[in-house]
């Protein structure tokens, strides 16, 4: 155990990464039951896109816990577990509904802002911390975060929405 | 009960408003206990005036439900207490640590980015449900949110995340 006066923006780079670790691994579970759930084949299309840069990023996180000389590995990350389940309740709740997609991609932004804040926080301390490698890689991360969220805000936009509209047939 | 195939999107957004409204009143309680513990006066000062604006967007929810004609009740929202459930490991885990603040504005930031997402979504909702009002007042709390996170990574570059690279005395 480190001793907390000894806890410093090193330490906190360290349980965030391994916070976020966590995270993607969740979310890599989730995604091919959203894009399973989802009615639209857009939708389905869009989680099975991000499932594909899921592994992308992980395979990023292996590589800064690799420059900070540790082994890969995840710590509890009770957010992305609540907001997960939030997830998991609108499959359930919504099955069968002419909101369910309009809901499953409300929560996938919710999971795509979770990593966006994340991501921009350990970016940040990576250059504090004078760590340029690692920062370049979790910039690209939080790039592709915020891409996957504008495409999101199209999809709902374009026509989740104005579906989620009708009662469904 | 509404029946499923009746769950349109008046029924996501409700339930999502819901949700929205016991977040706002867990985050109106977590901000004094976040405000106390952190040691600089800036951040202090941060989430105090943060604790002031969520009480206006309680008040802004709180017009939202009467627009739709519903009391304005909360549902619990499993995202938002792992959120805070986070930031109190931060502050049992950091106590008196020289990254405390660095972690707890992390936090908080965690907590803007659910509340953008939520609000983000919520307005385009009201918007495509011809809500005009409600799509005007949730805006209004959209942009202050997102005025919030930029202010906090204002104040993470300026002076949190180097004060955390320190060991503390």
């Amino acid at each position: 155990m480190t001793a907390k006066a000894e806890k410093t923006l090193n330490t906190l780079f360290y349980d965030t990464l391994k916070d976020v670790y966590y995270a993607e691994k969740k979310i890599l579970k989730a995604l091919p039951k959203m894009a399973k759930a989802a009615q639209s084949a857009e939708l389905t299309k869009a989680f099975e896109k991000h499932e594909e840069e899921t592994e992308g990023q992980i395979e990023r996180l292996e590589q800064v816990f690799e420059i900070i000389g540790k082994r890969p590995q995840g710590k509890t990350c009770p957010a992305i577990d609540g907001i997960i389940e939030e997830g998991q309740e609108i499959m359930e709740d919504y099955r069968d509904a002419a909101a369910l997609d309009a809901g499953l991609l409300a929560a996938a932004q919710a999971v795509e802002h979770y990593e966006i804040s994340r991501y921009g926080t350990l970016k940040r301390w990576a250059g504090v911390l004078g760590m340029k490698d690692a920062a370049k890689l979790l910039d690209e991360t939080l790039k592709q975060e915020s891409k996957t969220d504008e495409s999101l805000t199209k999809l709902a936009d374009a026509q989740v929405n104005e579906k989620a509209l009708k009662k469904a047939a």
